[in-house]
């Protein structure tokens, strides 16, 4: 491999337009939607040539799949290097504090995720749907343990895990900073919310009128 | 007014038309998104020629503002057509489960709602947000007063809304009928959740821990 200085610049450089690539893709398609965004305006939105973007991604379907997939790669790795020093004694609140934090500041990621499914071509959603499914796994999990262990009641865990995550990834697309609520506040509510929602012994069956 | 028969028949073909309209922006809208769609499209799919549309609408942003508020003015009146029969005896149990039939057979238009609010001109963007203030605030309602009695325990009713409403309207994006779980055990399964996450009496308090 040749890590002389000047190649070693030009690498920099590569990655470097790649990862400004990345940003202005991620806000136009945000802003704008996937269908309406065209490649040559991600050039112009990053200065340079619209030829410069194929050396990273080949076409725009590429660079949707490629912003999806690094999205829930950097989720799983943040959840696993939390796992060193979790914020909770409680996995359950330990899970979403994390979801909270990862996701409060990645509002485009979280829109462009759920928004732009419907444009992946067949064979980049099942990719991105079992990257998914990894990380709902995780919660599953937990909310199985915590079952078994008669700490959480719970009925259907994945079912129990999609209304948790979905509430939980709502957060962002109202939160703002200097609002009414701290992050703080805005976790310890959340949490309160989410474990008593999974908590046994309470008074409530389904119900009996109907 | 001309009530002739003639006349009669000319303003149902009208409105039928503007149904039809109304369908067709609605299903390619939710399939290929606001921006990636045109008029010709819409007429095209109706069978008409695009200038038929521009009596019903004069724009595709009108259209687009149309469908929404329609979709919120049909809500709020089947809310209020409910109210003379409630499936419960708990207004929260009543709500989450009115909540989830209304949307379950309407997934095409709860996308359109969230998805292309971003395409919503500022004016039109305040008018569907005040509709769905509205409604929101029947949530909010049913929370405030049932703290009030004690017989719930929200730290934050207008937080609390937006947690539950998230968790609830996300339903239709995931179920199909003939899967795992009926829409009975479906609303049973979410007003349990929904009950238990606001009861009063629960061993969880903010975290210590942090």
């Amino acid at each position: 491999m040749d890590i002389s200085p000047d190649n070693r610049t030009h690498r920099t450089k590569g990655s470097e337009t790649a990862a400004r690539v990345r940003g202005a893709a991620l806000r136009l398609f945000a802003q704008n939607g996937y269908a309406a965004v065209s490649m040559r305006e991600i050039a112009n939105e990053v200065g340079v040539r619209p030829g410069a973007l194929y050396n990273h991604f080949s076409t725009k379907q590429d660079l949707l799949k490629h912003l999806m997939l690094s999205h829930m790669a950097a989720l799983m790795e943040a959840w696993h290097h939390q796992l060193g020093n979790p914020s909770a004694s409680d996995p359950l609140d330990t899970f979403v504090r994390f979801h909270i934090r990862y996701h409060l500041d990645r509002a485009d990621e979280v829109f462009i995720s759920y928004m732009e499914l419907r444009n992946l071509e067949p064979q980049n959603f099942k990719q991105v749907e079992t990257e998914r499914r990894k990380y709902e796994a995780i919660l599953t999990g937990i909310l199985e343990a915590g079952s078994k262990a008669g700490v959480y009641a719970v009925e259907d865990a994945k079912v129990t895990t999609r209304a948790i995550i979905a509430m939980l990834t709502a957060i962002p697309s109202w939160y703002r900073d200097n609002g009414a609520l701290s992050r703080q506040q805005i976790e310890d509510l959340y949490s309160t919310m989410v474990r008593k929602s999974v908590a046994p012994g309470l008074p409530y069956e389904p119900r009996e009128n109907g």
